[in-house]
């Protein structure tokens, strides 16, 4: 899911209060509440302070536009409805359709405020529309101090099962995160999709000229290949691996109330559902501590212990899972703004117009160091 | 971690009733008591009945032999210690190295019992000493209606880091199963190593001159190679996604109290700890259902229709995760008894004999169909 930046990308530094203020301006002229739309500003903003450019605001806008209307699509000023249930630990919602970033942002809270009681709690969400950067909900958590964990449904089926050549299944990522700050300077953030790649990588092999990588999609007829033009649907990693995680959202979701993975987000077909599905999961560290760490570790010292250790004995050069968004987060902080690109800025000043907001002068703007 | 048989090997017929009576006269004999024995004789059991033959009863009672009296290994009799602790849903055992298949049988009928409850229930187990087949455990919670999960720290450090050259992670298994029966015939089953393949294989590789797969292991150098001889560790699947997955299993033993990996079942270190850890997790699945099945299905005809979806559209001959087990325990069942070759009913005689219990006649078995 996530794919952090290069850093031998040039960069400008745009102010984190003019992002903000335009894409919830955005938002707000689409019709969504100021809520809403200073959720997903957020959660947009979180994305690209933490190196993510596959789901910063350009992306999220563009998703709320093409989904808009058809089956499954965002509905503005939605309210969540929390369904009655009888297990203490655990929450369903309703989300009728509503934007997914505030939404997911109430859901991660809820799972700490249960976690923080029964040292585990969950929140399953029905109804729900795309929330984007999945890792920002599970860092949320892991900054409070919980271990997060999410995924969802993808928003259109566009992998193989293994062994098959129809895409009957979304890219389906999960995220975890990990209270690791303390012990390595940021929390481990597991954070993908369940596919090879994302379609969008094809669209830009096929528009460079450049092959694919290998294993990454196949033909029409379900052989692998790593031609983009002949490409028309997505591998998922590990082969039958992979096809098992990829699999796990499809189940829970169907447990939730999703529906068959090829009408989502599809045109409508009466009496199917076209929508995603959210799970939500957080964990107190306290309630799986058996507190015997070895040399009368802390559980925080015995965590940096443990992360050393596999990073030793000739490892040192390895990275962790969520070590290069948290580079990425120190160089949005060392440059006090958001690295875009200078086409990406261009796109910015084309939302700032929409919203009918002054745009940037993307000359007059900062490079990043 | 599962690997289910082949349907072109050639399999006796061997007696549950003699299997499990054999099996856990020698767990006896070794000093464990009836209710240790009987446990795992079960899971020995339930793995071949369901193809698994990398954890059945021989590589069982072979690990028991390597690691007793080691740094981790197992203590006889042991006793499981309930930790206090203040989170309604979660408990923390010590489990003392009890041996680990008696532990998890407990450890997953805790998860129920809570999932019942809460919607979703946690046992983390720190003193551990090897399950053997994970998707035992998960499998029976499926039977039972709920959604199983577990994973547990490996026994050894094999598996390097993405990036790196030295094994400092196991190769950490998880293992997930969902109540699917009654919607496809058999429980969903996602069970699987974190490696590409498992150190065993390596050996059959050397013993027999046969190149490794592909990006399954790496030399002396952290360089891939497909030469069983300069093999030294193994790679995690998918490469960061996999490394990710098996990272996962020892951050969170190292909050329940896991040490450094590379000390574990290895030779005794001063003030360290060499036990494994296992986590389990059940989830009820009225606990995360919103409904509103499409339709008007209920939710088992919703997960029928989901999976029906996936594997239609051209996609009829791709397997589920699982199927293969549901098929092996069908065979099974088909021929009344638990399927070996002539080579493990040498083997399982030579277990018989340390049992001081009569040997099979292989000639006088049946041949299974």
């Amino acid at each position: 899911m996530s794919t952090p930046e290069s850093a031998a990308e040039s960069f400008l530094v745009v102010p984190c209060a003019w992002h903000d203020e335009v894409v919830a301006a955005v938002y707000r002229a689409r019709g969504y509440d100021a809520d809403e739309s200073a959720a997903a500003a957020t959660n947009a903003a979180e994305a690209t302070w933490h190196g993510i450019r596959t789901h910063h605001a350009i992306k999220a806008l563009h998703i709320e536009a093409v989904h808009r209307g058809g089956g499954g699509g965002p509905v503005p000023g939605a309210k969540v409805r929390r369904l009655p249930g009888r297990f203490e630990a655990s929450q369903v919602w309703d989300a009728g359709r509503k934007l997914g970033q505030p939404v997911a942002f109430e859901a991660m809270e809820t799972c700490l405020e249960l976690a923080a009681r029964y040292g585990i709690g969950q929140v399953s969400v029905d109804h729900a529309f795309h929330y984007l950067w999945g890792g920002g909900y599970v860092l949320r958590a892991a900054q409070r101090g919980f271990i997060g964990y999410t995924h969802c449904t993808a928003a259109l089926a566009e992998v193989v099962p293994y062994g098959g050549r129809t895409p009957t299944l979304g890219t389906n990522p999960h995220s975890w995160a990990f209270p690791t700050q303390a012990a390595v300077g940021f929390p481990v953030l597991v954070d993908w999709a369940t596919s090879v790649t994302a379609m969008g990588r094809i669209d830009q092999c096929r528009r460079e000229g450049r092959p694919l990588p290998a294993g990454a999609a196949v033909d029409r007829e379900g052989r692998p290949t790593t031609d983009p033009d002949a490409a028309v649907a997505l591998l998922p990693f590990g082969a039958h691996k992979g096809y098992g995680l990829g699999l796990i959202n499809e189940l829970v979701a169907a447990f939730i109330g999703g529906s068959r993975p090829t009408l989502r987000n599809r045109s409508p077909v009466p009496g199917e559902k076209h929508t995603t599905t959210f799970y939500f999961q957080a964990v107190h560290p306290d309630a799986i501590s058996g507190g015997a760490f070895a040399g009368g570790r802390s559980q925080l010292e015995n965590i940096r212990a443990v992360l050393a250790d596999i990073r030793a004995h000739g490892n040192e050069r390895c990275r962790l899972p969520g070590e290069l968004e948290g580079e990425a987060a120190a160089r949005s902080a060392r440059n006090g703004g958001l690295l875009f690109t200078a086409a990406e800025v261009a796109e910015l000043n084309l939302l700032a117009a929409e919203a009918q907001l002054a745009p940037l002068v993307a000359d007059a703007l900062p490079r990043a160091r």
